[in-house]
């Protein structure tokens, strides 16, 4: 009866998408389902995935929006 | 001061219907806040009910996004 | 397939109790599940219900931790 | 390594505004981050605000849908 | 930036253990963590795992205690 | 309204303290109420904040247990 939360940004891993996609939820979701069924021999059937998409403007880290964040990373790295 | 977070899919009850309507979600918060004031004696000016909808696409059950694994049962139970 | 988390202040509804008693959790795990199977039709064996009991000096309101923001409504109050 | 969710009402504090605005959710991810870093050390570079913005027909409060709460509350300081 | 949140009751895998051992969630956090980083190219070190042991009596399925849901459930299958 | 979480591991920030202090708890309790009051204008009286101590053993971060993955960092940074 695990219940897994997923949250991560509404973000596209290729650069024509703009949100996690059909297909990677669902291997999100059969992934954990088996790693808990694999784990603590949790059966699938009474086991729930909850994917929560965050836009980025909504996400801070570094004390700044995400995306901020991000270039002030990519500044750092470049220095 | 209970916090009750009800998380189900965005669906509706009726055909017609593609999420919780105004009048069934004003139902729950009713519901849950009666219960809890007649259960733990909790004031009702004091308790939050947050009602979270999840696209059917992001709640995955049986190791499948819902709509698959309830398929899924509908086979299973017609054989 | 809710999920229902319902969080509330480790503490009794009596002077000898000093948190939610199983009867209590069952009658809020009842009560809840049979809501959401009346308002949305959900039936009960896909119906998760999470008690999340929070320590009382974890739980801030009034921008006080809630022992001592009670102690100021009651002053109020007596005011 | 916090994280700290924010959950409110997708409301603006301005008349014209409909949600929380950028500007808000930057001062709001900043004063949690400075606020974590201060009293518990915590570094913003691994410190994650969330924020939650829930639509007011999702929000209960007083066994009432918000706004009507609101309404209710509006009552009774007009008597 | 994913946060996972894994709520599983407090039980153990094996008649001797009583909760999720040490190993048991080494092995969850690595494969969530894995998981991500294969689906969504998310780096692990900017992933977090948070697991939320749940006390059996707080955990309600079927509108019942867990621990009474299943005992409901094996009658079942006994008939 | 608003609800914050705030998700910490369960750690001092003193050597002999082991978990945040009951004073840590209130400063963390006053300071995101004000800044939700300063920043969104919400009263403090319908402002509630939980604070969610976990497990070192329960938070992964690197694809390992928290404490485990510190241990790496340190040896990067020795490097």
């Amino acid at each position: 009866m695990p219940v897994v939360t997923i949250q991560v940004t509404r973000e596209g891993t290729t650069p024509d998408a703009h949100s996690v996609t059909a297909e990677e939820k669902a291997a999100l979701i059969s992934g954990v389902s088996a790693l808990l069924l694999d784990v603590l021999n949790k059966p699938v059937d009474s086991t729930f995935v909850i994917i929560d998409e965050v836009e980025t403007e909504n996400w801070g880290w570094g004390g700044l929006p995400v995306e901020q964040f991000r270039e002030q990373l990519r500044a750092r790295q470049a220095e």
